[in-house]
């Protein structure tokens, strides 16, 4: 049987000493009163409950799986789901960083986004629940009527409903400019919606009294395309003017997907058939109101795989401390055993530390794309929350496509550990890689991650956003690179810096020449720059492991050695990626559609 | 649904006009009479029974599992597995590359090989059913009395029986000498043998009428570790003198796992109580015995991903011609469409031939192990047989890893072109990805095959057998290095062959300083090599290729843009393995256990 222990004092580490929130905090008015022991408070009964109530449903959520009642359409969330969830509003959890203007706790992003990787880490099924619903409450905070949040925000706060983003329809998911499903005015400025949507996470089940359904359809005469789109609230069941429940509303569940994972989340086939809905934001830009809950989904796929990471991790090292096989090639540690540990060989422990650095790394990321989203949202000088907009803007496809796919490698590694007992079911790993792998592709597949970084948020913006990251790496370059003990990591550091700086120049050259060589470049270059990202954040660790080495603590030690394993042993992966970027387009689109 | 159409035309490439294996057939006494219109003959019927009798099994069988009755312990495969087999046995496939002196076909395990990627293809948990039969066939034809021979080897040709390996114990998988099953003498000179096995495949159905297990267990007084280690042939049903089947032996199946894929072949914990067997070969040298059966399974694993490859790029191409999502970059490429088919998009195109690479790549890779291995049986001259058989022994460990880790690389990114599609159980695509995950841990994980590879066959070795394949590569660079249009193949082939080299050397200096030298670099050095395998065999298909260029048959075109693709996009990973092979075990080792 699995286990999960939350890294309290990881994440400690991250928030208190690497980035040092609660001084951030101070700058906004709205958590200005948020200190250290706020957050670790917080943190510590978060923990709790990931591990102590969403936990224990993982493996059994995952072998039953979601039901639907064809007679109903209903659908039933596994065993003890309902019962968590019930305990998860209670305990007040669905409120934590939601507006106090609607009954939220306001408390800053960066504190959410922690408690969810230890959600993510105990039960990632689960978690999508109350996750999807930060999306709708995003949408409907930013582009809502006063109306609309008042009578959906104070629900979706409390958690005492949840929401869906109902985008995908069977023929048009990256693309939605492709979408059909239409909505039609209704005397009463409210509309009729129909159509069909598919993969809707969290699209129907018995957790909450009613679901708040983010739809995109087109109105009549809409243009074409993606600028014909606009947005929806629709809810499962119609809100009367007192705020009491009314009929119910005609989008069904038509059916589940039956998929590799996270079998205990309901993956809704949703048939809205004239479905009575309200517009969000103005007619045709429904896109755009959309993005707001897409970009929120998008760090949140991050912290999914970040937390599969941790968990897949912490199962790994405990197996390795407790199985007994071969000896070392260096002969016996174990002389009181027949058999060595397998943490002895160094393979073992490649594997184990390409897990852990990925966590590692990804949380420091987090929780600075995070504080870099509170200073969005509630920073009061408009430069700051600009820049950090910005910011925002460039990490988010890199938490997105990044983080996922190193959960990939990382939850495969850990598997690998447990050898032919990974492959078990029992076990537990071979869940965590299956629930991995659907991150890789939701919200954005990580090849449209890599569009939107090198594409977007890069060329089309002129290297702006990334010259600002770089100015932060060389920052630190200027403030470390004076000092002997940092030379290993402020070296392949600056190093890598220049390298991006070259490949993004010589990738814009040769998009002006030929748009395709961004897509052929992109994936190669997110990884890039990922690293850049990553061994930035692991410089600055490093520093602080090696201020702290007179201190005893061991946790000190692990992280310099971690953060010296990062740059020997997965920062050099860029060499070759630099080399398959710059090879270009042509090895891909010379050969004829039909010879495939 | 997916689609399998049986790659003939390039398995024709690569027999005939890569390798000429019927050339080298007529050196061969045994196979001379082996003919260009056989070998097609009999895969253009092997194809037509893997495509149409086993490949629609495939996902039934995922979705049914085994099942096991408790009370009489019986398994039961799929529904249509049984009849399949029936088939199987009836059409003579089992027999294909069987010794004629039991009813053997005696045909080159070339062409077993080749008819086993097909079957791999279509339904590899079915496949191991017949398969798991070659490696107790090989054991007793190599290490059998002749008694033992003639009791099972015709029923292992005919199909009649199938076999099976007893090697795991709950308590040891790579460390044999762990073993705890024990084998007590008999009066009659058979012992009765009593233990646990686990992670048994194939090791109870009921396809056919009996099992022959091929047991490891302990003599009384055996030697400590895995020098007291024997093996025994223990037939589920005793065979009487006549051949007829007698009572049932005491081997049970204890239970059944529930694993992350091949769920149609049953993965059984088979109980000895006192099971009645003979011993193979010399008692204590159970180990070597063993190793003719594994040496077998290991090269039938990297076929297993082989064929998962081939089939998992059919279908992604398939869908990439079809899905239309997005217009391409450089603008609308389909007109009459409201969007483009996704093929046209770099990244799509880039996962896509990262599959076609590694399929044919590694089919070029094993036609010619199983090549050697035939030469190794059945050449006349012992030098040959010598030389092949080294050849055959360096190769193992690489077609094993090198290709299973490839497997899982391109079924994961033929998965990603289906997008949420690719999630879905019935699109067929992530069983591809839950069935080759188990290649890369079963017959030897790939941390086992790594230190085989770099320890026992290269370092051990004096870098012999690499130099033998060094000399392949370097005939290739002398006949071909003076083609202007080899250029661009030649030159990194040469420039890896040259890093191997100096590579080789400092982990060779490094592994007399430190042991765990080998086990930190050996994962990374198994696919530096692996690649300098695949880019010789690519420059030799390149050439083909180009001398076909005037004959205006595509498929010359597709071979050579897919060379040109391989030496782009995939080599360059050599470049990152390199500097982390040579980054040494330090990284890994310094952390002490307790941190992590």
């Amino acid at each position: 049987m699995p286990q999960y222990t939350p890294p309290l004092r990881d994440m400690q580490f991250v928030l208190h000493e690497l980035i040092d929130v609660t001084t951030a905090f101070k700058a906004m008015p709205a958590h200005a009163e948020v200190d250290v022991d706020t957050v670790n408070a917080v943190l510590e009964e978060g923990g709790k409950f990931a591990a102590g109530v969403v936990f224990p449903l993982n493996q059994s959520g995952d072998a039953e799986g979601c039901t639907r009642d064809p007679a109903t359409h209903a659908v039933r969330a596994p065993a003890g789901y309902k019962q968590a969830y019930a305990q998860y509003v209670e305990g007040g959890w669905a409120s934590l960083s939601c507006d106090p203007a609607y009954g939220g706790q306001g408390l800053p992003q960066v504190v959410n986004q922690c408690f969810y990787e230890m959600l993510n880490s105990a039960n990632q099924a689960w978690t999508m629940y109350p996750g999807l619903s930060h999306g709708a409450y995003e949408a409907l905070h930013a582009h809502g009527t006063p109306e609309q949040q008042a009578t959906y925000l104070p629900r979706l706060t409390s958690g005492e409903w949840t929401g869906s983003m109902c985008l995908t329809e069977p023929h048009c998911g990256t693309d939605l400019g492709l979408l059909r499903t239409k909505a039609e005015p209704l005397a009463d400025g409210s509309y009729a919606i129909t159509g069909n949507k598919i993969f809707i996470s969290a699209g129907e089940h018995d957790l909450a009294a009613n679901i708040v359904h983010l739809v995109l359809a087109r109105l009549p005469g809409a243009p074409e395309g993606s600028k014909g789109i606009s947005l929806f609230v629709v809810p499962k069941f119609n809100v009367n003017a007192d705020g009491s429940l009314g009929a119910r509303n005609g989008i069904w569940c038509g059916g589940l997907e039956h998929k590799m994972g996270i079998h205990g989340n309901a993956t809704a086939q949703l048939v809205l058939d004239g479905a009575v809905g309200t517009l969000v934001g103005e007619p045709h830009k429904g896109l755009a109101a959309m993005f707001v809950m897409m970009n929120a989904a998008r760090l949140g796929v991050g912290m999914q795989s970040l937390g599969l990471t941790e968990v897949a991790y912490q199962n790994a090292v405990a197996y390795a401390k407790d199985r007994i096989q071969m000896r070392a090639l260096t002969g016996p540690k174990a002389l009181d055993k027949p058999a060595d540990p397998i943490i002895v060989h160094p393979d073992v422990r490649k594997m184990l530390l390409t897990a852990r650095a990925y966590a590692e790394g990804g949380r420091a990321l987090c929780v600075h794309t995070a504080l870099m989203l509170d200073q969005e949202l509630s920073h009061p000088d408009e430069a700051v929350r600009r820049a950090s907009a910005d910011e925002v803007a460039l990490l988010t496809p890199i938490v997105k496509a990044f983080l996922t796919d190193n959960g990939w490698i990382a939850t495969s590694h850990c598997l690998q550990v447990f050898g032919g007992h990974g492959y078990i079911r029992e076990w537990g790993m071979e869940q965590y890689v299956r629930d991995a792998r659907i991150n890789m592709i939701y919200e954005g597949t990580n090849t449209i991650q890599s569009l939107d970084l090198l594409g977007r948020k890069v060329l089309a913006d002129n290297g702006r956003k990334l010259k600002a990251f770089g100015r932060r790496v060389a920052d630190l370059i200027d403030e470390e690179g004076v000092r002997e003990d940092m030379q290993e990591f402020i070296n392949p550091l600056a190093d890598l810096g220049d390298k991006v700086n070259k490949l993004t120049t010589e990738l814009g050259f040769k998009a002006m020449g030929n748009a395709d060589e961004v897509g052929g470049a992109a994936v190669d270059y997110l990884r890039v720059v990922g690293h850049l990202v990553f061994a930035y954040f692991w410089a600055r660790m490093a520093r602080i492991a090696l201020d702290q080495q007179g201190s005893g603590d061991p946790f000190y030690t692990a992280k310099l050695h971690t953060a010296r394993f990062y740059f020997a042993k997965l920062l050099p992966e860029t060499a070759s990626l630099i080399r398959t970027a710059r090879a270009g387009v042509a090895p891909l689109m010379a050969m004829d559609e039909s010879m495939f």
